[in-house]
């Protein structure tokens, strides 16, 4: 799996499932809109993997959802159930992966008001991530003030889960930084209860869209569903962008910024047939059509197996909503067991 | 009471307690330290008479305190039973009035963060009360985030509770506006489930304190603590600050700006009485000894009662613990009442 090249910490030993030197991982989605591709290869393959070697959290991240989708209530609670099937579709396994709905755990919200105090205005206005957010959304001075603080909630989100290894991206790296500086600030003004977490690096490229655009996005339009059929794959790969310049078969042709062979890198599990592709491609003599068709071919490839766990799952709806409860409940404990060492170590009363 | 002009609603006729036309009523306080005249003047004196006229809920926001007093937890700790215990000696009845520590209800927290996503940080920078206590304190962009979006935690508390009236000074309605519009947006985008909280507006000019500073404050080190002993009572009201330019009892004195007369006006049951002393104090011939006496015997008369109560909760501390914790406990039905009636509103799953 080139394209995901995570840095994993390397388990020396085999490590039974209670042991605490086990890694607790927290990941999760805003569930705003069904899973697709960019998610499979930015996110979802390291998950399945994280699951045998470490203790996964899976959050369904609806308050965060509501941070910039407050008015569309609906959307994010359809998406709830929608993506804890696309999880599972993944091969995300219930037995081994906690699922968590954000809303059902208010701890979350109690330890997000906490860490409010402990970071500035100015910090969360220097977030580049958030500020990039607030650009590309046009919120400009406007932003809604949930929106404005959600790295504090993420903040309270991996503290109250107590995870030690958060997989990012390199643009969130400033997320987790600020996680880690609340977590330290914390520590170290009330008592050392919460675990500083730390990075998992994603040297993965954002997954382009069908378009070429940066960002393959449900939102945008460009974006292959992991729930599409064989059809629509085929339908949307065929009218993928590619090299413009690239008008007859013969012609040379350019890979560089070409999503067609981006999605190769990114899905095809024999890199050296890509690489052969690519040099054809770049010479001349091989034609869009007939790539794409390859390409139809590796998606559906990596999509059969998640299309066969859905139509399981879909035929057993109560196993979906048991993943998600039964995920969301764990979750909930863990959570109100960090709360109780929160509450003490602030010296609140009662406690 | 003539210094607390308060827009108190008719009651036209006698209401049982269990009549919802009873205007429910949320006030409180930071416990971050003794309550003082000026907290007497200002408010208690006021929800001692509620206390018969509404249903009074007195919340001990020591969540709200630590937004400034994250570092100080001690300080917000020790003070819930020294303020609660302020509140019986002043005349608060546990049968009366239901009185609520902050923290041990996270429904507060939970609609806190639910809020947050209804208004903007340019609409909260232009508080004028959030802007002038942090050019107050000097925070300016390092305003902590919690200080900052203190406005919305208000909200929370009014609308978790299911406020009707809300007692504030002049200087609080735009508090207490921004109140009103959060509830107005979550109303008309999720639900119509929240009170839209009327003010009860205090014509009450604000304390001074001992040195004729505009406020008087603990940390400022010019109050009366309604715990002090008469003796202090007389040392410090001897030690006030009074017209500079009255250096004989024979010169004319000035009333305004003078502290000594401002506490007759807001403690003297005889305003006649006073009227008389000030006519005198102009005109020349009544000494700042013989004002002061009278005033530390009204003062005095005030606060014996208050010394009495104060007495017998000191002799039974399990009576103060029963009216936080049974308040508690009653405010926190009601606030998980209204967040069962939230999360429908926001369509959150599984509600």
């Amino acid at each position: 799996m080139p394209f995901v090249d995570l840095e994993v910490p390397t388990m020396t030993t085999p490590t039974p499932a209670a042991t605490p030197a086990r890694p607790r991982v927290l990941t999760g989605d805003r569930p705003t809109g069904a899973l697709h591709l960019g998610h499979l290869a930015g996110s979802l393959q390291n998950r399945v993997r994280l699951q045998d070697e470490a203790e996964l959290f899976v959050l369904l991240a609806d308050v965060q959802a509501l941070t910039d989708h407050f008015d569309r209530p609906e959307q994010v609670r359809e998406n709830v159930l929608a993506v804890a099937l696309d999880y599972l579709a993944a091969g995300l396994d219930p037995q081994k992966t906690t699922c968590v709905v954000q809303s059902a755990v208010p701890e979350l919200a109690e330890l997000t008001v906490y860490f409010l105090n402990l970071v500035t205005v100015s910090h969360l206005r220097q977030n580049p991530t958030v500020k990039a957010e607030i650009a590309q959304k046009g919120y400009g001075e406007r932003v809604p003030a949930g929106f404005f603080v959600y790295p504090v909630s993420q903040a309270a989100d991996i503290a109250a889960f107590g995870a030690t290894l958060v997989p990012v991206g390199d643009d969130q790296l400033p997320m987790l930084e600020q996680t880690r500086e609340i977590v330290r600030r914390f520590n170290a003004l009330y008592a050392p209860v919460l675990a500083e977490p730390q990075a998992q690096l994603s040297r993965v490229p954002r997954l382009p869209g069908l378009d070429g655009q940066a960002k393959m996005s449900k939102s945008l339009g460009n974006a292959i569903a992991l729930g599409d059929s064989a059809d629509e794959v085929a339908r949307k790969v065929m009218g993928m962008y590619t090299d413009p310049g690239h008008l007859r078969a013969s012609d040379p042709g350019r890979v560089e910024g070409n999503p067609v062979f981006t999605f190769l890198d990114a899905f095809d599990p024999d890199p050296a047939r890509v690489q052969a592709l690519k040099d054809q491609y770049r010479a001349g003599g091989l034609g869009d059509v007939k790539v794409k068709k390859h390409l139809i071919d590796v998606l559906n490839g990596v999509l059969a197996p998640i299309r066969t766990r859905r139509a399981e799952y879909e035929r057993d709806p109560d196993a979906v909503l048991r993943f998600v409860t039964e995920g969301t409940a764990r979750g909930r404990e863990v959570a109100a067991q960090t709360l109780g060492q929160v509450r003490r170590a602030m010296r609140l009363f009662g406690h």
